[in-house]
């Protein structure tokens, strides 16, 4: 056995059903603190996978992107934390996991920052059109159309900025209802989570001019965007990109290091979520 | 004579060489105020149009798009007052002003807001690349190249706002060795004159990776734009809308206004701008 093997073979198990998109960038640093089983790249099915391969293992690490359902925690029966690099835990069974005193540390503030930032911009993305001026000007289109319409400052319309957990109360939350007090002036902001809101309604109302304008960082079904949005300049898409620069990441690698540590050392969690009802 | 024919014999008099982008707008409001004499109406030569029409004219209006020069004003022998609607005046010959005692008013500080907004818009644009990742959702990219690649916080990198006059000493100020300076980290926002920036440097920097970004909303010569910018999705481009939204186009009308008033009452102008040498 090589050394480096021998070295692996004594650092703690963590499993990965999928990795999250920072793991790539930290994968020799995690290399030299965890030993990863890692799932994705089994050719056999997870859950055959998982029985052979993850029956004793404790601790795990996922991504906002891969539910943890009890399904799977059926064929994990030692594990006792998961961490989660999103910041949001909608994807995970907490039913489960309090049943059976499984712990859940989550991605904490790190992101906050990166977050508010990105708010600020779509904001003022949406009032003064920068991104369609953006593609007006790519388009070669300032030439021949001349002026560009004008835009607004924040102060003349009201804007509703949804950064709230996706859970079960606030599934849909924004719905016809409150989209129509918003009303014609009103511009909606989601750093949050896509299904927040009711998007059928949402690009209904667009369509019909019932709001001014959103700035969206998340969708119902990512990567799947409604079509509609993609002719309206009076939108700003981005691909649920708010938390995500290189200083987040890093960031983010630091924490969820921070948490396993902590497991495998018997010490307090850095970002534990309380998952008591 | 009609009535309202003859209450505009009554008004004072103002040229307009070119109109400002907000003459349109408010040209109902500026005609209860003024009457115009439309230049760039005239089927006839400029120089002949001024002549025949312009000879005994006190007041004119002009935008940041139409330079007037000497030979222009030698048509003009009354003019006393040139008020712009732009916020620079090095499109104004200056020095035939001071020669021939010309007062000059121009924009003020009326969208320092609007400019300021656009400052932090692109700059957030830059380092997060926003309008590109709107891009890239329109595109329906997202679901085929999957995750877009990470932003930077602003913290990491050295930016440099030009936000002074176009004059003789700025021209060209940021020029290769400015350029240089500020490296491969850096990122150039330019919300002023395309011209106090060496443009061809600008985009030679870009294409070799000598500096990391750019947001502009002012070109060399506007409205053309530099093709190799609009293959680059680090580069924000705006079609010099700084400026421009509904709310700071009513501040500009109310400015000229109630510069041509207080030229017409001799009252003391409200934003004279000065030309003593």
């Amino acid at each position: 056995m090589a050394k480096g093997e021998e070295a692996a073979k004594q650092l703690p198990k963590v499993l990965v059903l999928r990795p999250p998109p920072m793991f790539k960038m930290f994968e020799k640093e995690f290399s030299e603190k965890f030993q990863f089983l890692k799932a994705w790249e089994s050719p056999i099915p997870t859950d055959q996978f998982l029985a052979a391969e993850a029956s004793s293992i404790e601790a795990m690490l996922t991504s906002g992107s891969r539910p943890v359902t009890a399904d799977i925690l059926c064929h994990l029966p030692s594990v006792r934390i998961i961490v989660t690099s999103s910041i949001g835990v909608y994807h995970i069974d907490l039913q489960e996991c309090r049943r059976r005193g499984i712990a859940v540390a989550a991605g904490g503030d790190v992101v906050s920052e990166d977050v508010a930032d990105t708010a600020v911009a779509l904001l003022i993305d949406v009032m003064r059109r920068i991104s369609a001026s953006d593609g007006y000007v790519r388009g070669a289109l300032w030439p021949i159309k001349g002026e560009y319409p004008l835009g607004s400052k924040a102060s003349n319309c009201d804007i509703l900025v949804i950064c709230c957990a996706l859970t079960d109360q606030t599934h849909h939350m924004i719905n016809k209802q409150v989209l129509a007090a918003l009303g014609k002036e009103g511009v909606i902001l989601n750093i949050a989570r896509g299904s927040i809101i009711d998007e059928k309604e949402l690009v209904r109302c667009l369509v019909q001019g019932e709001i001014a304008g959103a700035g969206l960082d998340v969708f119902e079904n990512e990567p799947e965007v409604p079509r509609e949005f993609f002719a309206m300049d009076n939108v700003v898409l981005s691909p649920h990109r708010a938390v995500s620069t290189e200083e987040s990441s890093r960031a983010k690698f630091e924490l969820i290091s921070g948490n396993l540590e902590a497991f495998f050392s018997n010490k307090p969690f850095l970002s534990r979520v309380n998952i008591d009802e």
